[in-house]
């Protein structure tokens, strides 16, 4: 277990935050917002962050290191439940890098709310699956903007 | 459109037949599976029906000519919902078989209800995109079983 | 079959515009968006047109009359595939409005390029399922406004 | 952070196995199951476990104490990817059971070699969403087979 980061409830402590409404297709009988829906939210504000820090996901991916980050552990502990039609601010930060991993901590909040938190652990992967060395902008992202 | 098939709610008219188990991850808020669910259903008792005619859409898919089938067109009619943990019967047949296209035609059924009714229109694409000409073996697809 | 509407590939035809990001989430190993993705992205415009109508689907559902907009078919015609990270316009309308049931019009494009049509035909539903009378405001929303 | 338990890689420590394959759908651009659709695969063991033990999640949800079961807390380490069309091993079991929560391990295999791990830490709930005491039965399901 790689994953080490411990997600703080302070929005401020984050770098960056990404604004989500949630959809009716990611609610479930119970009336909220499906557990499983999350890592996608998750992923969409983390590509959000690299779009803004000038580092599209896309571009990396097709760049000449063909760079990919491979999701190795994802924690989620949820707080309360989310809702449909939530406008939902997930703040984010990177931290924990190290040659070949470094994690990203997340707090979904809606209205200043804590709904919940979650860590995910990537590593670097070339074209052919095998770890990569780091790409040198991701230090840039480390620590609160 | 080249969307042309009626699909019959004669089970005995289908080919083929696949049974799912509904996830409680596709259920919504208003109780049901949700409607987008549905096209994973169809593709899964396409491939399964592939699968079980000795055509494994992964072997198709890495074989020389690596040909995949893209989805041109999807058409659902909902009858009656179906519930989290239903055990459906999906039927399948394929039809309206062009040099570049072909029609599959589905039942959706559980304990011998009606729920859904669908058809996709698919084309066979190459490496780079390019529609490619439809393996042989579809054409011993077509009709009922 | 209910559904009649023919979607248009002129966007000044439509009376609202959405527009969303795919996420890496709904690719698949084509490359390209998976078509399962799409009924939760028309569903995603569906509920933002509302919104900006005033009428937004979670007061609607929580209303005095408990109404459900159920999916009763779903047309999808793909005609370029989307790619990770575009960014979508969907124009919407609706049309077909009958005491029972409505139709939704949808053009998807990127940077001016047509890559889906849809319509999806829905029936109000009451607090138990039935069929329910369709709330006056929907009137107001054929056309291009 | 309630998450205890530590998900071993010896199948045989496991109570139940329940077996999936994967779809195509769940399939992302880098050629692999994204790892969003773990969850959904997760909670279809768990329900498929319930079943199996004669607790239809469905009926412990209608009966007469209408218990849900949140999800709290859910951990994934992914060990190698899955690919389209495996046929996965999911091995589950039972633990961790307090008068307000349980957790569950999961070893997910693909003929007999692992892919991942995982842990959901789960809340009974009752109809107003408030915690409830546990069903009794869950404690039939504690430990291995």
């Amino acid at each position: 277990m790689r994953l080490s980061l411990q997600p703080t409830l302070d929005p401020a402590a984050y770098r960056f935050t990404h604004v989500l409404r949630t959809r009716f297709a990611e609610t479930d009988a119970m009336g909220i917002i499906h557990h499983g829906a999350y890592p996608a939210y998750l992923e969409e504000a983390r590509a959000a962050m690299l779009r803004e820090a000038g580092f599209p996901y896309e571009e990396v991916r097709s760049g000449p290191d063909g760079i990919d980050f491979a999701v190795l552990e994802l924690y989620v502990r949820h707080r309360r439940p989310l809702q449909f039609d939530d406008a939902v601010d997930i703040h984010v930060l990177v931290d924990g890098l190290t040659r070949t991993t470094f994690q990203v901590g997340y707090l979904l909040e809606v209205g200043g709310q804590a709904r919940a938190t979650a860590v995910t652990v990537h590593g670097a992967v070339g074209p052919t699956g095998r770890p990569a060395r780091m790409p040198s902008f991701l230090s840039d992202l480390v620590g609160v903007g």
